[in-house]
């Protein structure tokens, strides 16, 4: 079953049956390497998340790892979601926007799109984004695009990307201090707390839209933000994320004050999960209400209620929400049918 | 399963796995007014039965009510098994044709196709139509509908439908008097038979068959029909519905005599219900004879033998038999693979 958060149900009822291509912006930040800030992975492979991601969604093994068995300790990556419903009901297409990867995925016949973007720094420092070139490449990437199939799912990896998506926020001046995900339960706030007070002291009273995005953002956040931009309404286009795709809004929401124009939104819309709708410690519906145009957001009513896996429990405890676009999967797969019972059966497939 | 009333599988069988684009034809004559006349809807609200039809087949939803809980009183609409095939195998696209409606649905993002036309008057006194000119619009609609999808499924909700195509198939001059079906399982025949023939006593000798349609039938037959003539067989069309369909094609038979030309009907079809088909007081399969040209017809062997809602169990009593595209939808299940069970647990859920 598909909710709502905001809008209303008839856009995302018009996508019953029609074809859909799923885009994954895949990016890294250096922001990792800062201790306890981000469980999205491996423990000292994080950097890698984004790359296995890819590879396990488009040929459901990953192969920048030696040692496969290593992956689903600990909170299994929800390409796993992904990935379940892509096997029981296929995206038309599945492409991967390399938006600076430190290691590209090693998959065949599948479209990367390269942008000659390096990974971002941390934004502890300054993340050192030329973040102007970034958001021109989204944008035209956004104005060119192709579609093949009905509409877009636009997915994303990017580790410590929801410290990155609320520094952000708190740098365009929203009110959004206790308003964003993690991918932890019990959040490490200070650690994040002090990455972000770190992050914000860097901006300068000088300083432009881009000169801040390109101190406390990342790569996904500017390029996606352009993307839209340039879509801008031509096609329906799914945010598949969370917290992090709502700072990807808050960044169109941002230029379009400073530099003006205007937004058509009715194609557009957010679908996440229930665990990032039900997180106590985040509002991805307050963060939607900052925007001034109109948006839907959806969330797909899937849990792991049907399984005994401990590692999925995790899900269910609050401990991992979203990523790889599953909330825009799984509502997917419930416009076309799938149902709850064969995702989870396929998830548990995987992990066995 | 899938079975014939009359021609051949073959036509059917070829469109498995097909895609399918859902047309609901939508009209109010006021011929509900005479009472007794119809169940098709709520008391004293039957005019809102088309428009309440549309809103629930599009987002599942009923909107022009306050009060929802109304709805499945006594025979609950045949829209909840056209809705519950879309969800379990969504048709490519949902579109409503409005013929004459005195409320709009409230749905945004599904094309409404606005003709411009009115509510017809009661066939009692005369229904009041410019035959010709809705007959053109439904051919020109016709002849330059671009399809998304592999084929059309066309269906109505018309309360009092039934009535109007048995008062059109006997002006045109068919031996029909028996042959339609009612919602009703035991048929009010005096209402009905008085009112078709109060119906039949307006029409003057002098009339052409445009004057003739003009008093007795309804918009949905009558654009329909041209809707037919301007396909013309350039993509496969299934009329899903019972003797109201059959009408329509009784309609474009009459034209074909009348005005010449000829119809390619090897792209034609009819799909309807078991209970039509097993309907004592109706006669599908004489009214498909009397065509001059070959015409396909089917049936969905679906019935409610696996629910004990007694709402639901009218339909197998033959209290309400189709409608809003419900046996076209079936076949349409059927021949994408999805089975009773799913379907009767499907429309269990929208009346729990």
């Amino acid at each position: 079953m598909i909710k709502n958060i905001i809008g209303n149900i008839d856009f995302i009822e018009s996508l019953r049956g029609k074809s859909a291509s799923f885009i994954l912006a895949l990016s890294n930040s250096k922001t990792i390497n800062i201790k306890g800030i981000t469980q999205a992975g491996i423990p000292n492979l994080i950097h890698l998340t984004p790359t296995l991601d890819a590879e396990f969604m488009a040929v459901g093994e990953v192969r920048c790892l030696e040692n496969i068995a290593e992956t689903p300790k600990g909170v299994p990556t929800p390409a796993l979601m992904s990935r379940a419903v892509h096997l029981l009901k296929p995206f038309r297409e599945i492409e991967f926007l390399n938006l600076g990867l430190e290691v590209t995925p090693k998959v065949k016949y599948f479209k990367q799109h390269n942008f000659n973007i390096n990974p971002s720094g941390s934004i502890d420092v300054g993340a050192d984004i030329d973040a102007e070139s970034i958001f021109q490449k989204g944008l035209e990437f956004g104005r060119e695009y192709k579609l093949n199939s009905d509409y877009i799912i636009l997915g994303e990896s990017v580790p410590s990307g929801t410290t990155t998506a609320n520094a952000t926020a708190l740098a365009l001046g929203y009110d959004a201090k206790d308003l964003f995900s993690s991918s932890f339960k019990n959040v490490p706030n200070s650690i994040k707390e002090q990455t972000i007070k770190k992050a914000l002291s860097n901006i300068e009273k000088s300083d432009n839209i881009f000169d801040i995005l390109g101190k406390v953002s990342d790569n996904m956040l500017i390029f996606n933000a352009g993307f839209i931009l340039g879509v801008n309404g031509k096609f329906p286009l799914i945010l598949a994320g969370g917290t992090q795709m709502a700072g990807v809004l808050l960044i169109v929401n941002s230029i379009l004050r400073e530099m003006g124009g205007e937004i058509d939104s009715s194609n557009l819309a957010l679908a996440t999960t229930k665990w990032v709708v039900e997180d106590e410690n985040s509002d991805i519906k307050a963060l939607l209400e900052m925007l001034d145009f109109p948006i839907n957001g959806y969330f797909a009513d899937f849990d792991f209620s049907l399984t005994d896996h401990p590692a999925l429990k995790l899900y269910d405890k609050g401990e991992a929400k979203e990523g790889v676009g599953a909330g825009g999967a799984l509502v997917y797969g419930v416009l076309n049918g799938v149902n709850k019972k064969a995702i989870t059966n396929k998830i548990e497939i995987f992990l066995s």
